[in-house]
């Protein structure tokens, strides 16, 4: 045991040299069941998008050096040999001289090269006069131009939406290799708190935790696994659920039990788990100071502070990046912006310093950021009503009304 | 049937007068399974939070009167009537020149008002000396001070995020009520599509909307009925296929088979499954005009272009907007980011033109964004390299080099 208040970046560094959050596995999914899935492999194409020469237009494929100097007074004749609807193949002999009827979406026969829109064409029996010039590979998508086969049209770790879903369908795959979401364990501890639809005792309040805690491990890739509450005063039995969760869990989640009081048992409890135990107790930030990381023979084990606000912005903090390399996101949350401060901003001397702030729109569109509430980190009404919050450094003492701050987001809609 | 071009606001404002965009019907789940879906009541508080007057740090309750004037050479010396643990009811009658021992959390007895923290007394026996007054209130969390009874602490219409969850745990809730997603049925027309999994016969390309819209209706909170790919080419086949997918499901969305071509069917088809039929048929915008939509007694269809891009852009324009409000989210998504152009865009004459774009921050992280492509519309790599799109305006010929304008971004990563 020891007690060094690290800065943030040190706590950082610390986890990293005891623990490199890896991907956990993959599995093989039918592609409608992976949106919001992270790709396990590079996808390389087999095929060519599209196989064939496919016209933009309804109208003729011709040969485009046949319609070369056309115009209005000189149209340019052609002999119609047929015609390819959609879904068809062309089967058509065609040579220099010849044009086929042709509708979007069809595939231009062999020996043409571009496409006459029948707006510039006009057809007699089987001639066609053509009053305006195509050039080569005009009102088609050539074979390959969207696709080429051996192209690698996604990378690992791309999070799979609407637009990674139809790429990979238009290779002709249903199925897809993504990784497994690493598994988290929630538990809650302390003795004045219980769960949420229990009747509630004199002196008790209800978990906050284990619930905001189940939808941000969610919201970063995690799949849970939820232990609820474990009464802290208990040591064998915190002990023993806390095995439970190391031997159910990639990643063990704490609340509560972190502070420097007489019952704070979760620090020595966890940092006797496995090697090399406790890593982290206490880091220089505000909120979120009380909070401990432990290794346990590979598995990491981390400890938040019990008061809502902390626990949820230490967790955004530290698990969340780590949750998101093990379920093997390549690129970050993008979920920031830039606004004017409304107010000024202090800091808590030497700790790396969070303000929850509100965000709203001037008249011109720009984003200003006001303090949510100077209310106490315990109360979960100030997070929930918080848009965001702005970062201080340690060294800064305030930002001052009109300065530009980036603002991390909470979530996605305002 | 018609043909006629409207703007986008006239399609909207068409679609407006025929069609309601209302949730359909609620749910109560678990709090743990309800993570991303949309509460469907304000939820009001029927407790106090915190339910008690609790104390923010280890030490003694006291009545703040009797600390006032206390300093490092005259403290004030009190009795102490005994402690009041975490997670106990303090049954103690504490009066005037009392103190009780307090740890972070516990509830402070009655007869006291503020807690004085542990560092500031020194105990011998059962007396203390204070050496620095408080005040009424200081280092405790009145009751109430959170949540007070009868307070509406979350309005309808929002989306259940940690935070949220966090805020109905807080009041003793395991259970919520949401609304039920709207059930979103897709199928995709063309003779020339083939289902992803199977072979390519020649003159044919793989089914690439269906997959995309897969992702894009639960993106957009929607539930998916999935009917696949049906031939456009028998009548009666597709006919009774939308039959099926509007008894299915709140809303039908197909794509392909919109354009004018001899075989485009869709539009008359869906115009005769119901009152009024048709209210919609092409709109101008590009990409995406050949935009068929229909209300069939009270049932929405809209038939998206065969292209990839045009397919996925038209849905977020025009679809995407009316499942948030079916899903009840009383709040817009916000995806935008303001940047500044680094190449010219230029508009289509007449339509709303959407140009894809790829945003990169300068060296003063500021956000540039730039034409993703000037490739056709229904290449699919295109819009997959994308970060999202920048709209002009009808009468806009173009945007000019360095000016700002707002991205709509296509998800929450860069």
């Amino acid at each position: 045991m020891f007690r060094k208040l690290l800065s943030l970046d040190q706590a950082k560094q610390r986890i990293e040299e005891h623990f490199n959050p890896q991907p956990l596995g993959t599995m093989d999914l039918p592609l409608m069941d992976a949106v919001g899935l992270v790709l396990a492999r590079d996808i390389t194409s087999s095929i060519d998008v599209p196989p064939f020469n496919r016209s933009t237009v309804d109208g003729y494929a011709v040969s485009a050096e046949d319609t070369f100097g056309a115009d209005e007074d000189n149209p340019v004749t052609l002999k119609v040999r047929g015609s390819v609807n959609i879904g068809e193949l062309a089967e058509l002999l065609v040579g220099r001289g010849d044009a086929v009827e042709i509708v979007t979406g069809a595939p231009l026969p062999a020996g043409t090269n571009a496409a006459v829109m029948l707006e510039n064409t006009s057809q007699k029996n089987e001639r066609i006069s053509i009053f305006k010039p195509v050039s080569k590979g005009e009102n088609m998508m050539a074979l390959g131009s969207d696709i080429q086969q051996g192209d690698t049209v996604l990378k690992q770790g791309v999070v799979l939406s609407s637009r990674e879903m139809g790429v990979i369908a238009a290779l002709g795959q249903d199925r897809v290799e993504v990784f497994r979401r690493p598994k988290v364990a929630i538990l809650s501890t302390g003795a004045e708190i219980v769960e949420p639809g229990k009747s509630l005792p004199p002196g008790k309040i209800y978990d906050i935790n284990t619930y905001a805690l189940i939808a941000a491990v969610k919201e970063s890739n995690g799949e849970v696994v939820s232990f609820g509450v474990v009464p802290e005063d208990d040591v064998n039995m915190l002990e023993a659920k806390l095995k439970e969760a190391l031997d159910a869990a990639d990643v063990v989640i704490t609340s509560g039990g972190v502070s420097v009081g007489p019952k704070d048992l979760v620090p020595k409890i966890i940092d006797r788990l496995g090697k090399p135990g406790l890593v982290i107790h206490g880091v220089a930030i505000k909120p979120g100071k009380p909070v401990a990381v432990a290794i346990a023979d590979g598995k990491l084990i981390v400890s938040l502070p019990g008061h809502p606000t902390s626990s949820l912005l230490v967790f955004t903090l530290l698990a969340q990046p780590i949750l998101l390399k093990m379920s093997g996101r390549g690129r970050k949350l993008r979920n920031i912006l830039k606004a004017t401060t409304a107010d000024r901003f202090f800091s808590a001397r030497g700790r790396r310093t969070f303000i929850t702030v509100n965000v709203s729109q001037d008249s011109d569109g720009h984003w200003v950021a006001s303090q949510a509430s100077t209310g106490q980190s315990g109360a979960i009404t100030t997070l929930a009503n918080a848009d965001g919050y702005v970062e201080l450094a340690e060294d800064q003492q305030f930002i001052d009304v009109g300065e530009e701050v980036t603002v991390y987001l909470f979530k996605n809609s305002l």
